[in-house]
């Protein structure tokens, strides 16, 4: 179990909430206050090559710690972001990478806990989380209608429309990554063909340089070491960034079309790269958006970075 | 001005709405009681040439009919679907069609028309109407996560999420016909490229049953006569038709990734060919719709036909 870490912070007098965010390498807990500050925080290694059973006995043991801490008393409900596919109507999760969970019922296995008592759980995918993070404390604070996205291995996204998170019926909704940009393009692992996510990931970045020739200087051949050449002006690292943020500025156009933004916010390690991601997205952006209620589309850094995960699953239970 | 139509219909007592429906060939306006039935019908053509207030004055004319009609009094509000795009943040419309009209105050004008007094108007995009009125009165009735589209000339869609049409802030969401399904593809006249419409629309379905060298046996060079042949079985013919639905696959199975929908319905003359459109749309759909949360979205065909302006009009008012 971790130490505290420097951003645990005394918590402000009143309601509380507690904060689980479970993905496929570590699954993490805090205690949040209603100005979204994190607490007596936890974070322990996902065992998802196990059974299910022992990924949940990692989540109780997440739950036993929040619960011995001094402000438990004052938590009102627990809120759970999880990898997804999750299933809000029978409060279900399947994340893709803990294969020891399908349907698994995590909503009542959380509930079952001593501690929870008869407190609300609100669940929803991990995207949806970030989404309703950025829109709490983060970067689409005040804005009703944006859509936040993570780019790192993969790409994963959540909507706020009207003024609150969209997470769908089934809790699902935003998942930018999985909508084909490209009709005839290649097969995904999710069983379409030409979905964003294998345009603009940062797993597809470094295939795309590695494929074009891009040799890395050090045992780095990820995204990152592709951002850096690319910094330095290496041409084919370059034009992996621009095909990513290419694909990226379709889907996001896409979605504005769709549903009418005002704000997109894009965190994850991909988007570190800074320039060498937003200068081309802001180019493509130009072009895709085109109709005039799409057009000057505002687009801004993420700034929760990993918190995003906690204080969005606080920010489920508001 | 046209006579009664056989669906003029007694009105229910209590409330109505004004329901004004505005095309780049045609102005139609009906009163509409809280059953969503039609009465006192009027349409006229749309002087789409001329300027911008000769178009309004068509307008007026519609409302001088309605306000003569004997429910007049018990209108609460007035409703307007308008070919877009439409703008509700300054009330105002710029519909592609009419050119006479580009940011033109149609909201404050049709209050001005001195029978609508200080009765509220509602607006909204002529693809949010339809789905409003197929929400209310037709195929997506008692659906809270729906898509409605049209696919005719062009193609046009609205949402219903979370139990409410969606117009998004400008009042243009649900624009399906131009997201990016062809990253790649061939530049829309909208600006962007590889837009849903220019692969799916009937237009399009002509013109590349045209150019894969399919002869039509008369006169009729249109998608209509592009089905009759794929009917028959014409291989070019049902290529064309294929190809469509691709495209609207690949389009609704985004809209559905992004927003999670539980039901599609579909309008407009292209559907009209019936299992030539919407065979091929079933297998690709099953294709493209690959997340869980995605598959089995169910496909209806739209039940109100060209009434969905009017009525949809009306449901804005609701």
């Amino acid at each position: 179990m971790t130490a505290p870490s420097p951003s645990t912070a005394p918590l402000a007098a009143g309601p509380l909430f507690a904060a689980v965010d479970i993905g496929g390498t570590k699954i993490a807990g805090a205690l949040v206050d209603s100005a979204g500050t994190l607490a007596h925080r936890v974070q322990l290694p996902t065992p998802a090559k196990e059974s299910g059973a022992e990924v949940l006995a990692v989540v109780h043991r997440v739950l036993d710690h929040l619960a011995a801490a001094p402000g438990w008393a004052a938590v009102t409900a627990v809120g759970i972001g999880s990898a997804g596919p999750v299933d809000l109507v029978g409060g279900t999760v399947s994340p893709v990478n803990i294969p020891g969970w399908r349907e698994f019922p995590l909503t009542a296995e959380v509930s079952a806990h001593p501690a929870v008592g008869a407190r609300p759980v609100a669940l929803a995918g991990d995207g949806v989380a970030m989404a309703a993070a950025e829109h709490w404390r983060g970067a689409a604070r005040g804005v009703d209608h944006a859509l936040c996205l993570v780019v790192s291995t993969g790409v994963g996204a959540g909507l706020v429309l009207n003024g609150a998170v969209h997470p769908g019926p089934s809790g699902n909704a935003g998942h930018l990554g999985h909508i084909t940009v490209d009709l005839d393009g290649e097969p995904c692992p999710c069983g379409s063909r030409g979905c964003l996510e294998n345009l603009a990931s940062g797993t597809a970045i470094a295939r795309r340089a590695l494929a074009a020739g891009w040799e890395p200087v050090g045992a780095d051949r990820s995204a990152r070491a592709v951002a850096e050449d690319a910094l330095a002006g290496h041409p084919v690292a370059l034009a992996a960034y621009d095909r990513a943020a290419q694909a990226l500025a379709a889907g996001i156009a896409a979605t504005a079309t769709l549903v009418d933004l005002r704000r997109v916010v894009i965190g994850g390690g991909v988007a570190a790269a800074g320039p060498v991601l937003f200068e081309p997205l802001a180019r493509h952006l130009d072009r895709y958006a085109a109709l005039p209620y799409v057009r000057g589309l505002e687009v801004r850094r993420a700034e929760l970075g990993t918190d995003a995960g906690l204080i969005g699953a606080a920010a489920l239970c508001r």
